[in-house]
């Protein structure tokens, strides 16, 4: 089996020890991983999950356990479940066209915001049904790091009523872009670094990547004027550590402990960074010129409701995209009324007339 | 010098080394601490971010340091500066009367709600200005959990004016208290555990505690049938961790990243457990025939206005008050507009209509 022989060779060479139970001979034995990261360097405060991983786990572990990171591999579920590298970090909706289950480790359209999520994975089934899909891939997922909602995107036409989407040609994630399709859009996949381009020459017409602090990077706003909202496809993102199951199961208790605290505090500085980052960006949009625009009421309804048909179509050819389908949507439905009471009420004044 | 002195009896009781530089000889020295919880048992959710911290830091420490919780300290702040305990688990604005500025590390009237929290103590200043402050009271603090934005609170009478609060007995937390006394009001604290029993024989009024999930355990809705919202003292909470500082500074670098890090995860832990539980309880509560009220906005606005008065008074006795309302403030003002665009018009989308 080949994750077996790889894991006997990731022993050796990192910490010299080649037994066979324990893995690891030593309470503290001393590795080297590579981390896949599937975010270019360019966007900035979601690669730097990785880095920020990374750092947690050097420290946590006096320097003993280690990881160099690699941006902008492609396709990093790969990677890790075959043990190319031991460990990645990447967004698992872009695994949509290999296994759409995946995407509710990552964003679903109309699904959880931030605060729903971390509920759903730490106190709800998220985590435990996820990993559970996760194994036949060959990979254990770790919450870490979230955008918080994002950005509808860029359009150099506006978006008026579902007919504007007709013939549209446009970047968005693969899930999203399904959705789109089905109302007559032709979506496709650019990687973040070729988005300007291909909005300047013409070949697309929209593009949606994250939110105003990774698209001013982009100069997106340079090549289509109209910045819509909400990303509906992203309530937020949440990243995910992958670590290959075989080479994670082999390390010491304690080290599985550190992974999962590491993750927890990157996961904290992401959504840290953007909500500090986001908000001067969009300030330095806006006085550019940028005009922002809501996606119209109908306009939403109607991209929902190809979701839930979407969605339904997925879950009848397949029992656990059914399952988390159902937990998921329970459990947003559920916590929607109490969020909208304190946190909403809270909010809503503090935002239209509470700032002073 | 006390603290000294406690810090040597600490290493030669736990680690067994009483050397003076490094503190511990070993690396990872063999360590058992008492840690002083600010919250009764029964505020479960609460009093769980100290349990769940300790948890997290015996796995990532291999067992070596180990942590016993005793819950319902009165005075953490001072148990924890003077060494009676290493640590604590707490609520920093329950010492108002001996310093308002450590409420900055808790909840202010009108201040942030537990994403800008987040992101104003990672990424802003909030965390630099706390420490530089918590450093004479003897203690370092780490974020260690949050609520979300708190409940208003049971009254037996309806709020519709400000003049209703004339006169009203109840029992806040000290600083919404100071504001309410502002407009008339007898506001008193009184531990969780004693709150229904005075609502119940009319020494109070009204009583504010967290959330329906920590209301219902109290059974405060069988003492007074109005359920206000939003709690406007408490966008959200943070709960933080203290150690007393000395006794930080001795541990070994890999500890104190274990601590930093462990506090990351009981915090997601924290409010993960209030957004998966609340929902359920609101439910309830409102088939027992709880009545769900908003407070007027004009009552908001009054009570907003108090509140920058009373922290301008409290700013022009004390420059670093003056610097912490000032940084949080701008903070805040900053986050609204970003945090309202996406964020809020999707959650107004999923509340309002979405979810299907």
């Amino acid at each position: 089996m080949r994750r077996r022989s790889f894991l006997k060779q990731a022993a050796i060479g990192a910490g010299g020890a080649a037994v066979a139970a324990p893995v690891f001979a030593q309470d503290a034995p001393v590795l080297h991983w590579r981390l896949a990261s599937g975010f270019p360097r360019q966007a900035e405060a979601i690669y730097a999950g990785g880095e920020d991983f990374a750092k947690y786990l050097h420290q946590a572990t006096d320097g003993k356990f280690s990881l160099q990171v690699f941006p902008a591999v492609l396709n990093v579920l790969q990677a890790v479940g075959e043990a190319s590298v031991e460990c990645g970090h990447t967004a698992s909706s872009y695994y949509y066209d290999i296994d759409p289950a995946l995407c509710f480790d990552g964003a679903i359209p109309f699904g959880l915001n931030t605060r729903q999520m971390n509920a759903w994975m730490r106190q709800g089934d998220g985590l435990t049904l996820l990993r559970e899909r996760f194994r036949r891939h060959g990979v254990i997922n770790f919450p870490c790091g979230y955008t918080g909602a994002q950005m509808g995107g860029w359009f150099r036409r506006e978006i008026k009523t579902i007919a504007d989407f007709k013939g549209l040609k446009l970047r968005a994630g693969p899930f999203a872009g399904a959705v789109l399709a089905r109302l007559g859009a032709q979506a496709q996949t650019i990687p973040g670094g070729g988005i300007r381009a291909a909005l300047e020459a013409g070949s697309i017409d929209a593009a949606e990547w994250i939110g105003p602090y990774d698209d001013e990077k982009l100069g997106l706003h340079k090549a289509a004027p109209n910045y819509y909202f909400p990303g509906w496809w992203e309530g937020t993102l949440q990243a995910s550590l992958y670590i290959n199951l075989d080479a994670y199961e082999a390390l010491p208790k304690t080290y599985q402990a550190a992974v999962a605290q590491a993750s927890a505090a990157a996961t904290q500085d992401m959504i840290a960074r953007y909500d500090a980052e986001n908000p001067a960006a969009l300030r330095r949009l806006v006085r550019d010129g940028v005009q922002l625009k809501a996606f119209p009421v109908p306009v939403l309804q109607a991209c929902q409701a190809e979701t839930i048909e979407l969605c339904n179509a997925l879950a009848a050819q397949d029992p656990a995209f059914k399952q988390l389908q159902d937990s998921m949507t329970a459990f947003r439905d559920k916590t929607i009324p109490w969020l909208r009471l304190a946190e909403g009420s809270y909010d809503g004044f503090m935002s239209t007339r509470g700032s002073r």
